[in-house]
């Protein structure tokens, strides 16, 4: 696949201290005319889960081609493998943590381990594998370098601990696995396991057993203050208060179980 | 106008969940050489007031021909209309709920309401229409579509309420419009009503009754920790503290009340 | 030296009040093709001493001809000179508070007091002349221009207060000089200075009399809450805590005793 000379990064390290502008610049140093966007640096430091639950869904809206580095690495400079993927249309970079888990689902086309020193910068810190292999490697792989030039065919194995789910004839049982700047809950259960389920006005929605009502179709179709469950942005079923925070109103966390019931 | 190919995104998603990055990526799908730049997104979630102020006041120094896409939208997927405004030389993409007031000021070209699904992202969501109506609308835009394909012509009707203003020849009433980072307290009083009312070294400026002095050239006149008015990055009389915060130094909010009198 | 067209941005700024957006907006009207990178602009307002140890540091990853612009300037519309160097490959424009200190030790190409009206934006304001006299610069440089012509020839002298810093044949002692948004404690001791005081292994390295231990490879070297001294990605000498936060579990700040002994 020919690369689309976009690059974006996703990381823990925040916009303050310069350490995504040094990845920038590497990778200008390489590619001076890759076009780079910023996924999300605001990730919580070392919270992986958050950090895949966004790179699986932004990522979908790139142009094939795009190659996404993604770094929230508690193991760095430890003996944990960093990974360059191919699936569907995008290319993926991260260390081998858990971030990738969702290429796997995706469909894999081709992955390697970054084994090929030739292709980093020097000399490479034990602390900023961002800056010294990855950045590097993503500005090469933009430049149409293939990706099997960059290390030796890897097997990608699911690092993350399974989310509740299930699935029955009368009841959808799910989570939730990302809370987002407004507060609202969003959950791993998709508009189209929802479609198939049951009519959107037929189903009760749930959370931590405390009822929400039926599935409405934007925040506003609720009163100022009153919970709300839509289908979001994330393109799943989500928890919001309109004009408010889901997330204080319900004292809502990651984990917390969602239901979703046929009406009786 | 020709466009520039710079497209400028405001909003209120802030920068931690990939929203801001899901709508470059659908840009960057329809037009892969648009130049993006980030205006804010760091706005109160759902404030129209604040998002208008820095709309108004910051896209004017854009080349002629970029395009603005402003998203803060409390009504999505409800019945109020998106509009596509040509303002002097700039574009403005934006719900009509007074966003986009100023441009009325401003001089308008060409309005429509944005009604042509065709150049949608499909499917539309119910939630996020900056992803997928605004965006694609305004890299459909960068690359030359006139303005009047994307939809019907419209008559823009002001939606936020009246700012205090009032000019005498003794007196300028105004307010405070907005606050920035630095905590500094900026009016809706313009250097030019200024300089016509009276020279510099004329007038006595207060907040809610408290005097803060005449007006100095630049925070540095007044003594650290000292309060002053000042004509301030917006070209607007703005209060405050040298090496200081006016917010805090004067409890003040939105909307409190600033005068401009005569020396007797 | 040609310029790379690449332009790097660090100010106090804050991303909330479109300030940044404004100076971006100037430079594209002069060239439009110019490449924007954000450096930071969450320094703590007026704190040049960060300002200066950020830019610094990271501008050396950035390709020959880059232009950092550096705008952290309590002094903005008093006398202070505004400056624009060449330091080894690249170029820094700045206000004259100390920002520019490191260019003195780097090596100083070419140095100018920016004196020339004619290239900057008319009018210019009292209060923001990184907008209006720096950005202008910043994208005429990136265009051709040579330094002479932005202003007179200039000497730089010091002008922040020097950092504690002695060797001797047993020890090292150094300070805090950074607080990155992990907590973590960066010091003014380079690898470098480290690697010819003794070798890893038989040193033991302390912060404000407490004992840290020997230096490691990386973070995951010391148990998960545990303290570790590593050579970290500024490749400087830095105190962490293995998934925590140093700078809580020290109570560390700016300014505090690092010392590095010989083992016994």
């Amino acid at each position: 696949m020919k690369p689309s000379g976009i690059i974006s990064l996703l990381t823990d390290f925040g916009n303050r201290d310069g350490y995504v502008a040094a990845m920038k610049a590497v990778i200008l140093r390489i590619n001076p005319r890759a076009t780079l966007i910023d996924l999300s640096h605001e990730i919580e430091p070392q919270n992986v889960q958050a950090g895949a639950f966004l790179l699986s869904s932004q990522s979908r809206f790139f142009p094939a081609g795009t190659i996404h580095v993604a770094v929230i690495d508690p193991g760095v400079g430890t003996k944990r493998r960093l990974l360059a993927v191919q699936a569907t249309e995008q290319f993926y970079l991260a260390p081998d943590n858990g971030l990738l888990d969702f290429c796997i689902e995706l469909g894999i086309k081709r992955a390697v381990e970054i084994t090929n020193h030739a292709l980093w910068r020097q000399p490479v810190s034990n602390t900023f594998h961002g800056r010294d292999i990855l950045a590097p490697v993503a500005a090469h792989l933009s430049l149409g370098k293939p990706l099997q030039d960059f290390g030796i065919k890897a097997e990608l194995v699911r690092r993350l601990p399974a989310l509740k789910f299930s699935l029955s004839e009368r009841e959808i049982l799910g989570q939730i696995v990302y809370i987002d700047r407004f507060g609202n809950l969003i959950t791993n259960i998709s508009s189209q396991v929802l479609r198939e389920f049951a009519g959107e006005d037929d189903v009760e929605i749930n959370i931590e057993g405390k009822m929400i009502g039926p599935l409405l179709s934007t925040y506003g179709s609720a009163g100022v203050g009153a919970p709300v469950a839509v289908i979001g942005g994330f393109d799943r079923l989500e928890i919001g208060v309109n004009e408010g925070d889901a997330s204080i109103f319900f004292g809502a966390r990651i984990g917390d179980a969602i239901t979703v019931c046929k009406k009786k």
